[in-house]
């Protein structure tokens, strides 16, 4: 072995002792409350990645969408055509709020939403409940913030997985979340006239 | 109505009149390099998910991981279960680089899954290519970035979607991509000694 490599092994020797170590500490098994927020992409689809990966563990998951019930995700499709079966998939919402512009509709479309979300969230068959864009309509105030983080903090079964998306996660949300991520835009093709493409959007 | 009713409507419609006016705007069809990188969680599992897109979609895709093969991942088993015929997958690497210590090992087994890239962007039957944890390859100097440029810039086709994850993604890397996310990490479960879940993790 060159001087190099030699050094190089120790280094990652070194490293996987750390890592090995600090995960060793790491022995508690429990539900989280999951954040994914900010105004890049991929908050939606980081977690219909969990979800998929629930799926392919056999946990039964289900997924309530809070706004974009216009759009016919591909995600949605997916689930429905192959998974019906461990995935409750409920669409509550009618699009983007600023598609519909009948505010009393959206906030009963939202109260409607959450009340599913509940119940989904109680029923402890269910291992992980992703709430799809929930973060928009609290934003909105058509479904109130310090409800969401009671029912959170005192009404969710210990081992079931919450996951929240939407950009403009409320500060109460992301102090009781386990794990919260911000998805920050770096560069976007709309801005260069790129349209939105299957597959990357939708 | 009430006013405030009348006065959320009229912003709603303002709204939509905006987004409409900008949509308009964005008319090409492209094939994109995104990047995804960042700290945070949901790099890999928001790439997944423009995968199950692409499946959803009938579009052939394809995925490449370069790291992460030691690992038996949910989104694996869920493809190569159920979606072989639409997406290819091919395991190069062995596991994380701290976990093997032979550099020269890491170096062919990089060099191997990069050649295979190249094979299936080249492919214009794939419609996105995810090249998992590559990034981190091209971090440790496995792979030339240099190299990657340029083969993005030169001889991707033009509809094809090139998808590059992992941590500390180069600069160069994202100066080329079309669409970049930071993951940015607020929060993470490990700190209060939370171990890695099936779903959430793996």
């Amino acid at each position: 072995m060159t001087d190099d490599t030699e050094r190089h092994n120790a280094k990652m020797a070194k490293k996987k002792a750390a890592r090995d170590k600090i995960m060793a500490t790491k022995t508690e098994e429990k539900g989280l409350v999951i954040v994914h927020t900010g105004k890049g992409k991929g908050k939606s689809s980081a977690a219909f990645g969990m979800i998929f990966r629930c799926i392919a563990h056999d946990m039964p998951c289900a997924v309530v969408q809070f706004i974009k019930g216009g759009m016919s995700t591909g995600e949605r499709d997916l689930i429905l055509g192959h998974f019906a079966d461990k995935c409750a998939f409920h669409t509550m919402g009618e699009g983007f709020t600023w598609e519909t512009q009948d505010k009393s509709r959206d906030i009963e479309m939202a109260q409607a939403a959450w009340a599913k979300a509940k119940e989904l969230i109680l029923d402890e068959t269910n291992r992980m409940v992703l709430l799809d864009e929930i973060n928009i309509a609290i934003r909105y105030d058509y479904i109130d913030v310090a409800e969401v983080v009671d029912f959170l903090r005192t009404q969710k079964p210990p081992m079931t997985h919450v996951v929240l998306t939407g950009r403009n996660a409320k500060e109460e949300l992301i102090e009781i979340a386990d794990l919260a991520t911000e998805m920050e835009l770096l560069k976007h093709p709309f801005r260069s006239g790129v349209k939105a493409q299957a597959g990357v959007e939708f």
